[in-house]
C-alpha cells in the first residue's frame, strides 16, 4: 500500500479533543499499512484571533509581518498533532512549509507555489515516521521570507505535496462529507457524488462550490493526483476527484465507467453586477473601460454588451465582479468617464449566479433547452448568461437564486430519493 | 553612533499596549541615530497557554515537538512588534532564530548556542531596517530542527547576537530597573548598582540573583559585550555589566574607576541539602556516592564532609542540590547503599543560601571576619560554607535566610540612605 497525504482543516482540529480525534484517524491509516503525510491548518479561530491582535497594534500591518504572524497558527496545530500521535505510540515529526520545501513566489498573503522539494518529508516517511506539514505556508524563493498562500492554501499545500511525493491519493478532510449535486442547505434532496472529473470540479469551484478551491483542483489535474474529499467526523467515503472529461467521450465502451451527464448545480452570492450605461458604440470604448478596471486590480467574471440602439449609437455594457471589488471598480470607471463618454453607472449587488456543470453536456445538445425551460417554468428572470464547454451559468436576482438552483436540480433528475437524503453541514476552510 | 541590541521580555510585551510602548522605545533609539536590533520573548502568558494545550493532547510530549510549539510564541510577538514599528513610520523586519542564524546543538528544551551567523540581520541593518529577532530559539546544526534555549534563553540570544554583530551594547529590558545590592523585597534599603563586572554578575546569577542568567553573562564576558540591564517601564539608566575584576586590581591608579569592595548579597531558596550519614571513611566511598548522583543527571552545588569520628571510622557527607532534583538524587544514592555501606539519608529542603559577592574581596582580608560576625550577631546558625575568590556563601535554615541577607547587607555598608530607596518590582524572564 502506498503513500496517502491527508489534509485536516481548522474545524477538524478546533480544540484538544479534535486534535486527538484526528490523531487517531491518522494512526488508523498508518496501521492499515499506508505511509502517511499530513497537512494541517490552524486550529479553529486561531487565525481570527491573530488578525484581531494585529489590528490592535497596526491598522495597516505590512504583508510580510502578517504572514509571519499567521503562520504561527499552523505551527501550533502541527506540533500538537505530532504530540497526540506520539502519545498513541507512533513516531511523528512536524515540519513548517519552509522545512517541507514548499517554495513560493514573494506575493505575501496570496503566494503561489513555484516548486515543492520535500526531501525532509521523504526522509521522515522512509524512516517510518508520520510527517505533519503546516498548510497554507511556504518560503519565498527570492527573499527567503515566510509566505502564506491565501484562501484554500492548506488544500493546495496538500495536493502539491501529494504530487511531489507521488502519493496514491490526497485526502482532503473537512466538515462536509463530499461534493454534492448542489448545496444541501438550498437543495435538501442534493446527492453526494462518488466521483467527479477535475474539469467539472474546477467549474464547480469557480462557480461558487466552497468544498475545494480552484487552484487546488488545478494542481491535482496538472499532476494527475487523485483528490478525495471527505468528512473528518464520519467514515463515509466522500467524493473522488479524478479522471478527465476526455475519458468520458468513451462512455460505456471498452469498459470505462459511465459518467452522469450532469455533475451538479453550483451557486454564488459573492458577485455584483456593474452596468455602464450609454457607452458610445465605436471601437475601443469597451477596451478603455475594461483596461481601467483591470488596472485597478479587479477580476471580471461575465460580460454582456447590449445591441446598440441604432438611433443613438449608444449601448450598455454589463459585467459581474466580486462584491468586495465594487467600490474600486466604480471609482476606476468614473475616472475614465470623460474620455469614454458614457452616461452613468448602475451598480447592483443583489444578484446571484446559478451554474449547471457536467461533462456530458458537450454531447447532449438538449441540455441548454432543458435548463432554460426549467428556469422559465419556475418564473425566474435571467439577467445574464455565460457558457463553457461543460457549464451554463445565469445571473438572476438574489431573491430568485434558491428557486433557480432547485428548479434546475430537479429538471436534470439530480434529486435523491427521500431515503437517500443525508444531513450535512456547510463550511469553508483555509 | 553604533549598533544597539535591545532585548524585551514577555512582561514588557504582555499585550497590544505593551507592544506599542516597546515599539515607541525602539523607534526613539533609532531616531537618536543608532542602528537597532531587537530580541523579543513571547507575550506574557503565551508560553504557559501553549504548555497547557500540549498537556491536553499528551502527558509526555516529545521535546522536538514541544520546541516547535513553544517557538510559535516569539513568532507572534516579533511579528506584532514589527507591525507596531511600521505603524510608527519605520521599516522593521522580523526574523526567526533560524533566519537570524542562531545555530545550536540538538538538546531540545535546553539547547546551547554553537554559532551565530547573522547575515540576514546585518543586511537588514545595512538597509536601514530595524531587525526584530525571536529570542529563546535556534536551529540545530545537526538535524535542522527548531530548538529552544531554556531558561533565560532570550537574554542569551540577545548577547550572542550583539557579540556576533559587534554591537556597542546589549540592553536587556525587563521589569526591574537594574541589578541591586540585594533583592529589594527582602532588603528595602538595597541600592541599584551603576556598574558591575562580568565575574561579579556571574557569581550573583549563580547564587540566585534572577535578573540575568549565568550563561548570558558568560557569553557577554567571553565576547566582551557590555550588557545594560534596565526597565522597559522607566527611563532610568539601569546597571551596566562590563569590565573585569582584573581591572579592579589597579584601583584608583592611572585613572581607572574605583569599584566598591562589595557588589551585593544574593540569596537562593531553590536548593535543598542532602546528607549521607555514616559513610565508611575510606578512599573511594565519596566518589561512589557522587558518581551515582552525577549519573542521574543531578547538579551538585556545595559539598561538606565532616571529620571522621575516630572510633567508628565513619563520616557524614552533605551536599546541596536543586529541590527539583531531590527525589532523583535520593533514589540514586539509595541504589548504591549496599555497595557504599552508609547508614541513612537525611533530606532537608527547608534551607536557604546567602552569598556575598565582591571583586574587592580578594585584596581585603577582613571581609570574611565581618561577614561571619554579622551573622553571629544576628543569631543566624551556619550549616555549610563555600567560597570563591570573589564570593562567600553560607547555607542557613530557610527561616533565617532573610535575617542573614539583611545583616550582611548592613554590615558591609550597602544600605541606601532613606531618600535613595526606590520602589522596584521583582520578576523573571525567559
Amino acid at each position: 500500500m502506498g503513500l496517502v497525504v491527508q489534509k485536516y482543516g481548522g474545524s477538524s482540529v478546533a480544540d484538544a479533543d479534535g486534535v486527538k480525534r484526528v490523531a487517531r484517524r491518522i494512526v488508523e491509516t498508518k496501521r492499515a499499512g499506508h505511509d502517511v503525510v499530513v497537512v494541517v491548518s490552524a486550529m479553529g479561530d486561531t487565525t481570527d484571533d491573530l488578525l484581531e491582535l494585529a489590528e490592535k497594534v497596526s491598522p495597516m500591518p505590512p504583508a510580510r509581518e502578517l504572514d509571519m504572524l499567521l503562520t504561527s497558527g499552523e505551527r501550533i496545530s502541527m506540533a500538537l498533532l505530532a504530540m497526540a500521535i506520539a502519545n498513541l505510540g507512533h513516531e511523528a515529526r512536524s515540519f513548517t512549509g519552509s522545512q517541507a520545501g514548499v517554495i513560493t513566489d514573494s506575493a505575501h498573503g496570496r503566494a503561489r507555489i513555484i516548486d515543492v522539494t520535500p526531501g525532509r518529508i521523504a526522509d521522515a516517511v522512509a524512516a517510518g515516521q508520520i510527517a505533519i506539514v503546516a498548510g497554507f505556508q511556504g518560503v519565498s524563493v527570492e527573499t527567503k521570507d515566510i509566505t502564506t498562500l491565501g484562501r484554500g492554501g492548506s488544500d493546495t499545500t496538500a495536493v502539491a505535496l501529494a504530487a511531489a511525493l507521488g502519493a496514491e491519493v490526497c485526502e482532503i478532510y473537512t466538515d462536509v462529507d463530499g461534493v454534492y449535486t448542489a448545496d444541501p442547505r438550498i437543495v435538501p434532496t442534493a446527492r453526494r457524488l462518488e466521483t467527479v472529473t477535475y474539469e467539472e470540479m474546477m467549474e464547480l469551484a469557480a462557480c461558487g462550490a466552497k468544498v475545494l478551491v480552484l487552484r487546488c483542483v488545478e494542481y491535482g489535474r496538472r499532476s494527475g493526483t487523485p483528490i478525495r474529499v471527505r468528512s473528518s467526523f464520519t467514515s463515509l467515503p466522500g467524493t473522488l476527484v479524478t479522471g478527465s472529461i476526455d475519458d468520458h467521450r468513451t462512455d460505456g465502451e471498452d469498459g470505462t465507467v459511465e459518467h452522469a451527464i450532469i455533475s451538479g448545480v453550483a451557486h454564488d452570492r459573492s458577485e455584483a453586477k456593474l452596468t455602464v450605461v450609454g457607452v458610445p458604440d465605436r471601437p475601443g470604448t469597451a477596451a478603455a473601460i475594461f483596461e481601467a478596471v483591470a488596472a485597478a486590480g479587479v477580476n471580471i467574471d461575465m460580460i454582456v454588451q447590449n445591441v446598440s440602439a441604432a438611433a443613438t449609437a449608444r449601448t450598455d455594457v454589463s459585467f459581474t465582479l466580486p462584491k468586495t471589488d465594487g467600490a474600486t471598480a466604480v471609482s476606476a470607471i468614473t475616472a475614465v468617464r470623460e474620455s469614454v463618454g458614457f452616461d452613468s453607472i448602475v451598480y447592483d449587488d443583489q444578484i446571484g449566479k446559478a451554474s449547471l456543470v457536467g461533462a456530458g453536456m458537450r454531447s447532449n445538445p438538449g441540455v441548454s433547452a432543458t435548463f432554460f425551460k426549467a428556469l422559465a417554468d419556475a418564473g425566474v428572470n435571467i439577467e445574464m448568461i455565460s457558457t463553457s464547454e461543460i457549464r451554463i451559468s445565469v445571473v438572476t436576482s438574489a431573491g430568485d437564486l434558491d428557486t433557480a438552483v432547485r428548479a434546475v436540480h430537479t429538471a436534470f433528475g439530480l434529486d435523491a430519493a427521500p431515503d437517500e437524503v443525508a444531513v450535512v453541514h456547510g463550511g469553508t476552510g483555509r
